[in-house]
């Protein structure tokens, strides 16, 4: 077990958990998220930060601070808590992202993580390469094995308590993600960021984004603390957390700010765009999208950080409700119709479906089915799973209403599930509320839960009485099984009673 | 044209709209809530309902103001306005929901109307029958004809220019609903509450109470201002506004406030299962479930009445701001996973697809395709009309990639809308926003698209160029076309290639 982080509640791979920060002395409760604080120009104080939006965790970059020499001497002088007044945690970026982009930075793995212990770092970083998607596999490779290196050096570079973070790398190549995350998990290191998805991000291939964290995830241990790096659009927090990351970045909140940009979890909107706010935090309370046309820019640019923050940080809560009573796949199912990549991206995610079945807990509050997409969740894969284990004998019904003395057993039949036996239908996910109009996934998983239960007792004889199923879905159902429509057996009693009328 | 209300702009059978109502002196923009005021018991008074909150028009019952007669003779002193200290809009309902309850009242609708317009109430009703859901026919029918003796009788009354309310009823019968909206609208009457759906509302049966508005909508004139008679939860908003609702009155924040019960526009929590709030209103933002449980009872049921009213409100300016940009239907795809009966309620609405084409503006900014829902959208079902009127001749290609020169013409097909002429191609809504990972409801709709155009062209010749859809899909299109699966055409390509290498 890794002693630094504890995993509380969980909800598909999605957790509460508390990462321990042993040089702040603070428990961070996850999944967090962790504001950017540009330590040059702080659009809102990190004291607010704490105060009024509640952040345990801040992140600032070093290599920003190590090249100015102001700011440098001031950090060595009085330590970065001091320098930017905030008492949680400060995880310290350091400089990768700047090696990105610029193609050279000027410090190595070792002086930038002392330098980052130094000035009073909590969590720090060191100089990994974030490989971008879609490179030649033979760069990735390369790349991820110079990060590697890195990571085994971090090891060696003494930073007393400060944690470390061990990047994940590996591009659009879920192999190498994975065995970058069991490299990465097989160091001494802390917390495991989930790297260079930002311009899958940016270019809204929320599906590639969820191949790479799944593939990441794979290769990590569940005691394993994840960050998602340079994810701050508070549209696919619930997506990633229901993935199993635990930490988010904003940067986000202040730069869209500074464009007009106003986030929204449907989305981005510029705030010219805005007759009305869609929010009700203090600065929508309070204000109108004419009255953000009065005000001066640099006046608009806070309140709509602010909102930006306010917003992020009610997703953080919103989630953290939802694993606590159960329902992460439900919020996701909602957050999924902001945009068509964000239901790819759903969409992909139910694609590993039995990766997210692993944590998922046995019992919750209540399945809802809300879509098409509901009938591929892991509730119901699972169930699938245990259909192969059940062997009822004789002749059996499998009705989606009442029960019969003519056979055997009576099971129940309800979509998506499939087949269960009576007695379990009081148990979770069976308890299920699905919508009376049924949809043809909810079928077709109930059909393959039949196959299931029939390939797995080839001696029993098994009736399915359906009520009005589409011919093509009835279609699907084994070879010999019986089958009978309730529907038309009701309509034909109708006819039958009203020709003796 | 009713002078009363001007609709401004819409979006499926929504609107944002303009109710001007003169008594008051004032303008009420729709879609608005009525928060319902109790004049013996103010959760939250009414003056900080407007400055606070935003509130233009509010509700209040004049048979309980009638019944007690310190504050009936208050009302008839000073007037409504200053005895509730609110200077918007004030309407007042009749007793019809105590007769309802209670079996029976003691005015009739002369002595009420009267009585409203003597406390200077801005917009009255009569004393309406609100038949239940679900009773027998003939008694829906009896009923009916007495509150259409009532209307007929109000519009009789000389109540100056006050407006008056001339709900619709008809219990669970459609046919009932529309004749009743008709009749309803015939009177010269103002307003149309659509009534008697609280019991629907309260038993989650989204999917009736949907096919009771779609009948009276179909029987009003597109300028009648309509009201949702009792519904206060924001979760079924903006399902209410897509359908052609104006007007929504809450009694619900203050009488779940007393309850501990605490709205979200994904459902109501008890605030005793919150250990997070999910919310930034000011309210949410300052105070942890926690401090909730350490207030007054009388405290507590103040910050949550407030919170209800915050994400209440929150929820219309959101409806608001997706009518102006067109995306209600998003929104509406959004909330419908709320619940599995709102989905219900969804699948319901999409049943009346032609009565929401009929108002849905032709041009957007971009359709978002979001669930197996989007498929069965207005936009679509209004493209396969037109389908039927286009003529390609020869022989034409319709192919999702690329263009040939081998046919008379190339047309590009889309799922779900299926084909169109290239010329139309950056037209709404066929820069349509559609995922990677596509469905069968998509597929299917695509097919029949083709199937229109196939119908209404018998000399034209087709052949259809799909990459990869599902055998099934392709089995559904029409006889006599060509059929090409581009997907095994690279498939095969490739494997060529590799042959020559």
């Amino acid at each position: 077990m890794r002693d630094s982080f504890e995993v509380r509640d969980t909800d598909a791979a999605g957790r509460i958990g508390r990462l321990s920060v042993p040089r702040a002395g603070v428990t961070v409760e996850t999944p967090a998220l962790l504001p950017v604080v540009n330590p040059n120009r702080q659009t809102v104080a990190p004291s607010r930060l704490a105060s009024e939006f509640g952040a345990e965790i801040l992140i600032t970059n070093s290599y920003i601070i190590y090249k100015s020499d102001d700011v440098r001497e001031q950090a060595l002088d009085v330590g970065l808590h001091e320098l930017l007044d905030f008492d949680g945690a400060i995880m310290t970026d350091s400089g990768s992202f700047q090696l990105a982009e610029y193609g050279e930075i000027s410090v190595d793995t070792e002086e930038i993580l002392q330098f980052q212990h130094d000035i009073g770092s909590d969590i720090g970083t060191p100089v990994d390469i974030p490989t971008p998607p879609d490179v030649p596999r033979e760069q990735a490779e390369a790349e991820l094995a110079t990060t590697q290196a890195r990571l085994e050096f971090a090891e060696t570079v003494d930073v007393g308590d400060m944690l470390v973070n061990a990047p994940v790398q590996g591009s659009t190549y879920p192999d190498l993600r994975k065995a970058a995350a069991e490299h990465a998990y097989s160091t001494s290191l802390d917390v495991f960021p989930v790297g260079a998805v930002v311009p899958l991000m940016n270019g809204y291939r929320f599906d590639d984004m969820v191949d790479a964290v799944a593939a990441a995830k794979d290769g990590l241990g569940a005691d394993a603390p994840v960050h998602l790096f340079g994810a701050g659009h508070p549209m696919m927090f619930a997506l990633a957390v229901a993935l199993g990351c635990d930490l988010f970045d904003s940067a986000a909140y202040a730069l869209y700010a500074r464009d007009g940009r106003y986030l929204t979890v449907r989305g981005t909107k510029h705030f010219d765009e805005l007759d009305y706010f869609p929010c009700s935090c203090p600065v929508c309370a309070e204000h109108t999208p004419e009255d953000l046309e009065q005000v001066s820019n640099k006046e608009r640019e806070r309140l709509l950080a602010e909102h930006n923050l306010h917003v992020s940080f009610e997703e953080i809560r919103t989630i953290k409700q939802a694993i606590r009573r159960g329902t992460l796949m439900e919020l996701v199912e909602t957050r999924a119709r902001s945009h068509p990549a964000m239901l790819d991206g759903y969409r992909a995610m139910l694609a590993h479906a039995d990766l997210l079945e692993e944590s998922d807990p046995s019992s919750k509050d209540a399945f809802f089915y809300l879509s098409g997409e509901s009938a591929y969740r892991p509730e119901v894969v699972r169930h699938h799973k245990r259909l192969s284990r059940l062997s009822p004998e004789g002749h059996v019904l499998l009705t989606e209403a009442g029960s019969s003395d003519n056979y055997d057993e009576s099971w129940r039949l309800l979509p998506p599930f499939g087949p269960f036996p009576m007695a379990l239908r009081e148990t979770y996910p069976l308890t299920a509320e699905v919508p009376t109009r049924i949809d043809d996934e909810a079928y077709r998983q109930a059909v393959v839960g039949v196959q299931k239960l029939v390939a797995a007792n080839p001696e029993t004889e098994f009736t399915v009485a359906h009520k009005g199923w589409p011919a093509d879905i009835v279609a699907g159902l084994p070879d010999g099984v019986e089958i009978v429509d309730l529907e038309s057996m009701d309509k034909n009693a109708n006819e039958t009673e009203e020709t003796h009328d």
